[in-house]
């Protein structure tokens, strides 16, 4: 399944870039950085427990949020993009 | 229907921190901000369209980018929140 991961974290602090920073290397292990803090990952179920299980332990939960969206299947129908960047193919570069 | 909207904007400049603010604003007329750059709007189409429009006149398309997921009709259960901030109901406090 396809789900987009949106991170929300004060970066003013030293320990909030590096919350950022891991929560992005935690996405990066099954997706793609599509925004500054906008992840787009393909998981199957077990991966996408143990994806949410890792960024449960890095994020501090009384500051960082993280919103997980199931994109489903047709995600690619389901997603504009305009301005600068392209937009990536999740599929294009991942290795499973 | 549902869309999710993702900006992505250096707001290290005055001018890119106004553009950040009109899209929030814009964004604030058809639902809720629920990250600091991820927006929740509740539309129909011809509103998506007034909405893009206003989002494109907006933004500056060499720096700035901005990405819309359809959420589809049981967007509910396709989101799921965690740490910091209550997830908001679209419904809740729209005007319709």
């Amino acid at each position: 399944m396809y789900v987009l991961i949106a991170y929300d974290v004060s970066t003013k602090t030293p320990s909030g870039q590096r919350r950022l920073r891991r929560v992005a290397k935690a996405c990066l292990d099954y997706g793609q950085r599509v925004q500054n803090s906008v992840f787009e990952c393909k998981v199957d179920p077990a991966q996408l427990v143990d994806l949410k299980t890792r960024l449960l332990s890095i994020i501090n939960v009384d500051t960082d949020s993280i919103r997980i969206y199931n994109l489903g299947s047709n995600w690619q129908r389901r997603v504009e993009h305009h301005g600068a960047k392209e937009s990536y193919d999740v599929d294009g570069t991942l290795m499973v």
